[in-house]
């Protein structure tokens, strides 16, 4: 047994064999063979293997992705098929008498050099697919198992360098009881998506992936961030426990599902929920959630190979509204660049993808785009209660510029006589220093605020939240950070508006008592935060705290105040 | 003619005829041969040109950046004498029947090829070698120049796509009339160069190296940011008068070199200069610099395959602290990293390297290299009126650490029985939003600010100054910016300290109005900016300009600042 530590990324105890998702060795030697028949024989069995994972992830692909998501699926089936890529390899294992990995590599090679060398991008897909299914088949002739999330049939825990956003669609959590990856922090992809989907998970232990193998046993705590291997018999009755444990806290939690929340002093603020489909609102209404806090609408712009349709946007946003009923969904337009790329936009290379050219950077150049989700954002305003966010706002321009972009959809819609809401509210994420620090200028113009903490530290404290060298000063409690967030609730407040907050803080029990009493509003975090969160804010006090305030402000380091907060609040 | 628009990068006119420093074209037929002595002879004649090059760009290569560097050249001269190299390309022209451009490229590539398949880092670096000396061997087989900034010999203006640091250092003045370049602004290293050397320069043109052709008569405007290619008499008769005209304003600011720098309601301030070498302070002395504001030491580290000794940093401290008398020298510890490479330190590769692991970050883990900086800094401290900062300062953690790794070494050198000055202040880089934000906890603990705005400007900004496609949101006047900087000026003086600025935005004659009025101690610029900005100064009343700061840090935009600031100060 050994343990591996790593970050707490989503609450919880697994405790199951591990299932490796990385591509398998697939070296092989070149041999003469004498049996052609034999290996012809193989090369079909491995065919056949591979053609009926093709359907079952293809079919899993359909269900969790979409429909164009699967048709790569059909398009690798379709090679599978194709005469004129398995007759060369039979032909080359016959004639040249080598085994059937040779033969598939070299003429597999053969058309994908023959394709890439075409200045066409349709080849070029067509190359990628042969290489991938290559893969598929040879794992299969070597033996070895070629992973897949949808391949998944028994209870694991996934073990990953990192996963990927489709990666992480297609888990069943039927089977997967939890996974843990090399890389990644709390604000990391796979650490929300954990979160959403309510599965155990540790992330960025760097090494888990070299010292786990296949079918180990695995325990992942997501509470204290451990992942214990090959445990013994009391570690595993010990977790067993602690499982218990967590799941009778949660029915606790449970209770407070559809009671307000409210301080010990009889406050009232609103938790509500971060989301990235329709299909996350059933967590966080099954969690309590008071509205959804933000909307991430980048997965509609995932993972496929065109700009979604206004319709297939405006499918999306209604069915959130609608399940929502009256309930706040504050939508935040599109935000890609930086590290999330569409393949099909083509960006240019950045040096600093972070400080780029990005969310509302792209959507006032490429206005057409923006237009097409404004248009399907106010078609679906009638279905519900639509807050509309901009972010990356650096400068006032930008959101008055956004805001003109949407009043002129809105006209235009009107003019086409179809219905829009007119109680939209229009707000910005405050996620770039400029903004927080003149958050008063832009309260007079915004309907609200919402501060982007994952963005607005790594900014703020000028280190990569992704990069593990400067990880450490990813300060969430740096006192400067504190003071732009007070800054931006006084703004707001001044004005009569509203300021909430959806990065990873507002979910945090050391951060929630400070926020609480510099006057947040709104605290939007992950569907499965919210009933400890609450639970937590009916203890405290918003009086006490808010008497804290100066005392906190002017603190010189980030421990300092932490220090202050656990002794003040017993944590 | 035509004329080309970019940033105006170094002021003042040239005109003179365009020196294109990029690699010229080298492809050639392979050929056989009939006369295999005549192209021996060929062969010969084109390493005697490139000898008699090499020992010119040695010379001037040890003159301008030292002997380390010259040593590269040494290196280059040792393979063009070397039998096993040459002997083997004359054999192959005789033996295969071959032009010398193909016995060239061939012996090259075998030997290239060798030496990269050995996994050892001098047998890469012979690789290097042997690479950049075939290239100028073959430039002269095909009659074409192999361009380097120590070969020229006539008054040109240097055109190339961007200039490095080595480039600039080997830039003679009286040849080099101006430059421009494709990419940079005005706050790239090869305009804040051509500053330092009082070169006029235009930088971002996008296509000047592809719009001008060698010896095509040009004028450089770079006050104006404008490239006049071929042009007519009528023009080059008005840029002549345009350059007396500059010639005599300088002659007028030249008046007020031994001034002091007062306003017209008689309040001094500061004017002091940025330099990156000992030699950069003659500039200084003769533009009336009051002192060294930011002498940049990451020159002493670069172009070199080994870090600094002591000895050579205390030697280049000294020097530049008696040339400056009692004059104030601010002393920036390394700043490395970000798009600041060493070849020898091999720093990992970083997806946004401007918020990765870079200056006091690095200092701190790699405490060797600094502890080495700090002692020759203390060395040299009793020679001068030193001060010392730290850049990229974005915790009082790392203040207070970088202070003390300065303490120890301070006992260690005493103990040493080596005389430190106890006067030293010690200071900080305010570049970080996050020690802008909390100023005041950092002004009791540091004796000294000094804002650097270019990178503050790029990280309240969230915005790479470098990308092209987010320039627009590289905004000095932008009220965010002039919040956080009188946040400074107010902390420092709250705690008895001084705060200056070494950014660009300090020589920039819409900010200083705004800076003087906010209560800007200490302005450090470009040497070529102080004589300008004293003029300026001169005329403006610090009182009055104080009296519209609450208006300015209240504005919405940009836009509004400067235009408020032009009306005021009638620009």
């Amino acid at each position: 047994m050994s343990n591996i530590n790593g970050i707490a990324a989503s609450s919880g105890i697994a405790i199951a064999k591990a299932y490796i998702l990385a591509s398998p060795d697939l070296s092989f030697e070149k041999k003469k063979i004498d049996n052609p028949e034999s290996e012809v024989e193989r090369l079909h069995q491995a065919l056949d293997i591979s053609k009926q994972e093709l359907e079952k992830i293809k079919e899993n692909a359909r269900k969790t992705l979409g429909d164009e998501h699967a048709e790569i699926f059909s398009a690798h089936l379709l090679v599978l098929s194709d005469p004129e890529m398995i007759n060369p390899i039979q032909d080359k294992i016959k004639t040249d008498a080598v085994n059937a990995e040779t033969a598939l590599e070299e003429t597999a090679n053969m058309f994908i050099d023959m394709f890439k060398a075409m200045d066409n991008e349709y080849m070029r897909e067509r190359a990628a697919d042969i290489q991938d299914v290559t893969k598929r088949v040879m794992a299969h002739l070597l033996g070895v198992t070629f992973p897949d999330p949808a391949l998944i049939d028994e209870e694991v825990v996934v073990i990953a360098e990192d996963l990927t956003p489709s990666d992480t669609a297609q888990l069943n959590k039927q089977f997967v009881k939890g996974f843990t990856t090399n890389i990644g922090g709390r604000t990391s992809h796979s650490a929300i998506m954990a979160r959403s989907l309510e599965i155990p998970a540790v992330v960025g232990t760097k090494t888990v992936t070299k010292d786990v193998k296949k079918d180990d046993l695995i325990i992942v705590d997501g509470i204290d961030g451990q992942v214990i291997l090959n445990p013994s018999e009391d570690e595993i009755a010990s977790y067993k426990k602690k499982q218990e444990d967590f799941e009778k806290q949660k029915q606790v939690w449970a209770k407070l599902k559809d009671e307000p929340t409210v301080s010990a002093d009889d406050v009232h603020v609103e938790l509500v929920a971060n989301i990235g489909t329709p299909e996350d609102v059933i967590g966080v209404l099954n969690n309590g959630g008071e509205g959804v806090g933000l909307y991430r609408t980048e997965f509609l712009y995932m993972g496929k190979s065109e700009l979604p349709t206004e319709e297939e946007q405006f499918d999306a946003y209604k069915s959130v509204l609608e399940q929502m009923g009256n309930k706040p969904v504050v939508v935040r337009t599109l935000d890609i660049g930086g590290d999330k790329e569409l393949s099909y936009l083509k960006l240019p290379e950045e040096m600093n993808p972070f400080l780029g050219f990005r969310a509302i950077r792209l959507c006032l150049e490429r206005d057409d785009i923006f237009r097409t989700q404004l248009r399907a954002l106010l078609r679906a305003s009638t279905y519900g209660n639509l807050k509309i966010m901009f972010p990356m706002i650096a400068t006032l321009d930008e959101f008055r510029q956004a805001k003109a972009l949407l009043l002129e959809e809105k006209d235009n819609l009107k003019n086409e006589g179809i219905n829009v809401s007119d109680d939209i509210e229009v707000g910005i994420m405050v996620e770039i220093p400029s903004t927080a620090v003149i958050a008063r200028q832009f309260a007079k113009e915004v309907d609200f605020f919402s501060i982007g903490t994952n963005d607005l530290i790594q900014y703020t404290m000028a280190a990569d939240r992704m990069n593990e060298r400067v990880s450490y000063l990813y300060q969430p409690y740096h006192p400067a950070i504190l003071n732009l967030v007070h800054n931006v609730i006084e703004a707001a407040h001044a004005e009569g508006k509203w300021a909430g907050m959806c990065g990873e803080m507002a979910g945090d029990s050391i951060a929630i008592p400070i926020l609480l009493g510099l006057g947040l509003d709104e605290f939007s975090m992950s569907a499965t935060s919210i009933l400890p969160a609450r639970t937590q804010i009916r203890d405290l006090s918003k009086q006490d705290l808010a008497s804290y305030k100066d005392q906190l402000l002017s603190m010189s380091t980030a421990d300092e105040v932490e220090k202050f907060v656990r002794e003040k609040t017993n944590q």
